[in-house]
């Protein structure tokens, strides 16, 4: 892989205003999430994956829900998810940019 | 350790300049690298480790060499690292910050 120019890169869709560009090697990715559809009136569903995650918010604030916390960040917080601990996001300004690391990497973000 | 906020972070010193703050479970590590010395006249000193590493550039703008190549990044861009490839960085602006994934975690930055 090497490099991956934003320039060079179509983000792939994963929702209304929301897109995803990935790196990765075989056991570390990092998905580059946009939502352009905040503020959001309230969190996503959460979610879980077995998958370990480490994330960066590059740009905007959020309210992080992680189990039964809620935590207000903004850019330069980052967060940690422990394997199938349920959490959601909810936006809080128009843009919101977060670098999420997985390991193991997200296959199903590969479709396979 | 869920959130680790900025404000209630001090990064520490690796360097001239140069700071480093990480958020970390236990097979994927962010580190957040703020440049500060920029920008350089030359690369680092190439160097290499048996981790993984994605990165993502954050602010600034980079020559990355990685093994014998040389690529101009800038803000939104990403890079890979496969292990024991030898690389470097040369900033090209006064600031740059640099988010780097890691698996395995970088015991070594956590002086363990």
């Amino acid at each position: 892989m090497g490099t991956v120019k934003r320039s060079e890169t179509t983000p792939v869709s994963i929702g209304e205003g929301r897109t995803r560009y990935l790196g990765y090697t075989d056991h570390v990715m990092i998905a580059v999430v946009d939502f352009n559809d905040g503020p959001s009136l309230e969190p996503d569903p959460p979610h879980s994956h077995p998958h370990e995650q480490v994330s960066y918010v590059a740009a905007g604030e959020i309210l992080l829900i992680l189990g039964t916390a809620k935590t207000h960040l903004s850019e330069g917080d980052l967060f940690t998810v422990a394997p199938n601990v349920p959490h959601a996001v909810q936006t809080l300004t128009k843009h919101v940019r977060l670098i999420d690391a997985f390991n193991p990497i997200r296959r199903d973000f590969l479709g396979k």
